[in-house]
């Protein structure tokens, strides 16, 4: 099992150092992942918040990519419609050179009203501007010719983006989906999959399973570590941490309940710490009880997981590499790939 | 005399061996200026040119900010109206803390007609979009409340952008003038100057000359050191070398002829060895005939140069930071600051 890093969310305004200070650890954190064997690092975008969420996603994994060797540096998400879409696809295959072939790029439609607003945009064009920026930068990626776009947001003339991308044809694209027919589209289009950190053991394992046999009847290879789940992380040793923990993970829960497009009904601020002890979705407890989730993610076929810690520190990384990571047993697959099949 | 350099318009395709090897060639160079004691590096923003100039500035810097420990970075020039001026924002104040405050703000209209009709923009509303965005970005840099701008291209609702810069109240913001008027304009605004490296050592003088003056005429401290002078360096030892410096600086003026904004009358392609050697514009010559004419721009009160070294290596960098640098004298200054003057 591969496991990466989610994260980026707090780098700025909540350090009382100041923003220079949050920056600057939060480097450190990926730079400690590196040399510990996590595989990825995904960080967010987000514009405007006031708390010092990371703005400029590209240009500190920019940053990042000189201070790291071998972790994978990757966006959950680049929002789409805020950006021209061949400058950020200048951007990305700057980073991709830079990084020499470690960026993965994950895109989204953006999903809060607010930024939207605040943007100027309607809502209601979300969905085509992500498309139309999707498509172009594809073809930026792809085109070694020059071309012309004539679209519905965007017009440009006689255009070739540079440098070309180290990846080829271009970056991975990540993207988020949690109903069954549209992880099916993102397993069908040879992209990969993105998976929230709301649902539980069973739920993650379905979505896996709906991804690899989307691949599969599209021709193409299954592979789940194409998949990265979602995973909170909060390793607790004593029954003070793990009340903190439970609480904290139901505040969490009721913050995003808009986003997370649960049944109705779904009441987390009710949930009692049984009912939260009871939710396989979230790692929390003692090292063993967080193998013993993993392990059956990996039994299930999950390949990949992506952990946001809550204590996103050093000891966090360590503790995790040293006393969870070794445990976890992939086991032999079920269905090997056919012999001849692309990697 | 400080010297900084400029460049990063070959980082591409002109290397037979692809783009990322010209991206990690130019970035140990910065590295070497870096440990050589080199003031700053000034890199160019261009798109869509097919020979693979720099088009993503300001990832690049992030990164050779990572590398690097006290050169000063700067964009000559960040194209604004290519840009969306909040999401530039955004980037700068992040390289500005990535790089601990060493980021310095080159910002210009743009000039390629080629670029407007590829951006599908009309030439006549660089100026407007320039403005705009400009003000847009510095409102950006220095409002730590929240703000609406709704002008003639963009629109935001209720912003703030994060993180907030290092250096205050916002980076160092440079421009490009030539004329006097252009220049006055820039000193009075208390904004940094670029000089361009065509005019020769009188016309430089006095355009550092008619900086400083208006700094005076608005009550700003004179300070010839936010006059960076752009040069070209050639340094030759054999009659061969210099017949052939002299030959490729008449292909340079030619090709540039129509940015330049020479007066009528002024062909470069006629100008035979004799005129070149004359032009006094160029750093052509043995480490002594450049020093002869780095002192001279020195005793004209010429305080910083910008060099764009023909051959880009270590070995050019290492023979001016050892043989040409610790030669030139900055004379004593004619006027000090008045005391009690800001820095």
């Amino acid at each position: 099992m591969k496991f990466g890093l989610f994260g980026g969310g707090k780098v700025g305004k909540l350090n009382p150092l100041g923003d220079s200070y949050g920056y600057r650890e939060f480097i450190q954190y990926i730079g400690d992942a590196d040399e510990m064997g996590f595989e990825s690092a995904f960080v967010v975008e987000h514009h405007f918040t006031g708390v010092g969420q990371l703005s400029a996603s590209l240009n500190l994994l920019s940053y990042i990519a000189a201070r790291t060797r071998r972790i994978r540096l990757g966006t959950a998400v680049v929002v789409l419609p805020w950006h021209n879409p061949v400058l950020l696809a200048e951007q990305i295959t700057t980073l991709d050179v830079l990084s020499e072939g470690r960026f993965d790029l994950g895109v989204g439609r953006g999903y809060r009203k607010a930024e939207f607003d605040q943007f100027c945009l309607p809502m209601e064009e979300a969905q085509d501007r992500y498309t139309e920026c999707l498509e172009l930068m594809l073809k930026s990626f792809t085109n070694r010719e020059r071309f012309s776009h004539h679209g519905k947001y965007w017009h440009f003339d006689n255009i070739v983006v540079e440098p070309a991308p180290v990846q080829q044809p271009h970056p991975p694209v990540w993207m988020a989906a949690g109903r069954a027919e549209g992880i099916a589209f993102v397993g069908k289009s040879n992209y990969n999959l993105l998976v929230d950190h709301i649902g539980n053991i069973d739920e993650t394992v379905e979505r896996v399973r709906v991804y690899t046999e989307a691949q599969a009847a599209a021709g193409l290879p299954r592979d789940a570590s194409r998949v990265g789940v979602a995973r909170q992380l909060n390793i607790v040793y004593t029954p003070e941490e793990r009340r903190a923990a439970y609480a904290r993970r139901r505040d969490g829960l009721v913050n995003i309940r808009e986003l997370a497009k649960k049944p109705e009904g779904y009441a987390p601020e009710k949930m009692n710490d049984a009912d939260i002890a009871a939710d396989t979705a979230a790692l929390i407890g003692t090292p063993e009880e967080i193998i013993d989730r993993l392990q059956q993610l990996a039994d299930g076929g999950v390949e990949y997981v992506l952990l946001t810690p809550v204590n996103a520190t050093r000891q966090t990384l360590d503790t995790f590499a040293n006393k969870i990571m070794p445990h976890v047993k992939q086991p032999a697959k079920a269905r090997p790939a056919p012999v001849g099949a692309a990697a």
